[in-house]
């Protein structure tokens, strides 16, 4: 399969984000996060440890790449801009004391008299710090400077059809990888072993299908650990008689499906067995209720409803969107499936659903990636959905 | 192998960059690189998507772990600090727009007393935003602010011999990805096939030593991508007739050996070959001047000179310090193998040499992790040096 985006999909976005900017009183925005300078341009590269930025402005349809110099050649490859919208600062720009890569991208804006008006930048994106702020600022005396931190990735949200076509390429990938990641989990094996082969599987992909490298690396905290979950991996070989938490993702041109599923090695105490039937029941009535019309925290509780009547309740949030995407994060960092967030779910919307029962020294987390359908949460990936019961 | 990494180790740390905040008149510090965080507490986990830090004070030995609540666990596994030093924000504030992480952690500084005289931030580190920066300054009204970017990056220069063996480990598992990597390179296999084996590798590591995941992803440009070097891969399979560069790590418990080798798929043109001998002659120059004494500009005055001899120059720098590092960057950000870069080089600093010679649809690239010593750079890993040639 090869799905690729042109320029008509990069004019719908582009019109979107101006629409929004319009009405948030901006001129211009300078996007430093990578994933919403692919969305507006298709800029891929792991370029993104120096600073680099995409503008956009309401004064002209095409937006500008700004970044290093031995990078230009990438956005010549990898964006549909012309020539004339792609701007590189030198090489002594880098990690130097003495000067920012942002003085350079300011003068940028400053030649094509972007420099006017009210200036969005993501002040809580990554990517962006205040080093680099403070020089846009000085660089910029005639501008007025806000906060556009979400505005693309609220854009992001509802996705298109190429877009659901390559999360659902993910998915693929994603069931594949879960495949690998359950076998793995091995009294005979090490547990870089089982991150090895679970990387292996989410970046070789499927045969038609080529896989692209995770926001996130293989999480795959075991034993007591499993209350710690955002733990990578060791070189101790899995334990018997425990548990391992496995949340991985498939990735497809950066598009992502992430899911986390629990494996017991032995036979598990019948409490684990209960949490993970409860967990199950709880993401069937969230998936439920996830329908245009209904709020995130609608999904929320419909979780908390179910886990309550079990006499359970759960602090964290349960899910955020999901779909383009660059380390550290695979969500969209807008909205939450928690209380409070009161933003109304339309069709295509996709999520991950992210619940979980942890007790002290153990949990269990099985955890679905969906797409907002009239009828529900409609599932990107079909994985077993049981505590997973490994007799070693 | 294990090399553990115990309490008088962080004691050593600590001193040394107490010492050096008493030079910058700095009364605390709160780093939020997630290498500096590892490197002052132990702390490791993929977590660094959302705020977090260690605070630093002058007035106290113990340094205190800051983050999201369901990471507490991770720090209490992972760091060597009391329970009295682990403190967490609950998950309400994570990307919640009317409140920020940096509150809580304003507050545990107050509550402390660490929120007089002078705070240093990593004011052009990674995962520090702008908003994040304002949020803390806001929470302590009572203190002046300062940068102390790259302070304890510095104190990171000169490795112990614990450090040393874990990058001479990761030099091994970089030794056995590299086999990998220039094994794949071949007409029969997909860019992603080789990231995927080269990936595997990488994190399986070897019998006695498991693999960490590395800070940057494969970097493997193919054909006319060469001169954009941060391309990681695609689904295309790679062509008869082109070069690849191919820039990988080693990995182990964080600490980095990088390197990168160019392989032709056929009979490579003359000036190619050239480039390629070219490159090596002036890596040979540059370790030789990599001495204790000598300076960063120095080491590149070498390399120059080589390649002017030939005809040639290079523009961007040709090295930069390498260690303990999470994603994006294996990099210590600090010094620059560059003109202009006087920091003078001391026993068992690390470098990343990364020379190439570069034109407008080719390039070719070979460098080398090392070691200063009153040698010379002294090479991590032992891999070929010359333009890797498969006949196919």
């Amino acid at each position: 399969m090869r799905i690729t985006f042109d320029a008509d999909d990069f004019d719908t976005r582009l019109r979107a984000v101006r629409a929004r900017m319009a009405e948030q009183g901006l001129d211009v925005i300078v996007c430093t996060d990578p994933s919403n300078m692919h969305y507006l341009t298709g800029y891929d590269g792991w370029s993104f440890y120096v600073p680099q930025a995409v503008a956009v402005a309401q004064a002209e349809a095409t937006p500008v790449w700004m970044g290093r110099g031995i990078d230009a050649n990438g956005a010549r490859a990898t964006t549909f801009l012309p020539e004339t919208h792609i701007a590189a600062y030198d090489d002594s720009y880098v990690q130097n004391p003495t000067c920012h890569p942002m003085d350079v991208m300011a003068a940028e804006l400053r030649r094509r008299g972007w420099d006017r008006g009210v200036v969005g930048m993501e002040l809580d994106g990554y990517y962006l710090s205040p080093r680099a702020h403070a020089a846009m600022q000085a660089g910029l005396p005639n501008a007025r400077f806000a906060d556009c931190t979400g505005l693309v990735n609220r854009v992001r949200a509802v996705k298109s059809d190429k877009e659901l076509a390559c999360m659902h390429a993910a998915a693929r990938i994603l069931e594949a990888a879960m495949r690998t990641a359950i076998d793995m989990v091995d009294p005979a094996k090490r547990e870089c072993d089982a991150a090895a082969e679970i990387l292996r599987t989410q970046v070789a992909g499927l045969p038609d299908t080529g896989g692209d490298y995770p926001a996130i690396m293989p999480l795959i905290p075991s034993g007591r650990n499993t209350n710690a979950p955002h733990t990578t991996w060791s070189d101790a070989y899995f334990q018997r008689d425990t548990l391992t938490i496995m949340e991985i993702a498939g990735a497809y041109k950066r598009y992502h499906a992430p899911m986390a599923r629990t494996v017991y090695l032995g036979e598990p105490p019948q409490k684990m067995r209960d949490a993970a039937a409860i967990v199950v029941e709880g993401v069937d009535a969230a998936l439920e209720a996830a329908k245009p019309g209904n709020t995130c925290e609608d999904v929320e509780a419909a979780w908390q409803r179910t886990i309550n009547r079990h006499g359970l309740a759960k602090e964290s949030r349960v899910g955020y969107p999901i779909g383009l995407s660059y380390p550290p994060d695979w969500g969209e960092r807008t909205m939450s499936l928690r209380p409070g967030d009161t933003t109304e779910l339309r069709e295509n919307m996709t999520f991950h659903l992210m619940p979980g029962i942890w007790q002290d020294d153990w949990g269990v987390a099985i955890s679905e990636p969906f797409r907002v359908t009239a009828g529900g949460g409609a599932r990107f990936a079909d994985v077993p959905r049981e505590l997973i019961v490994k007799d070693v």
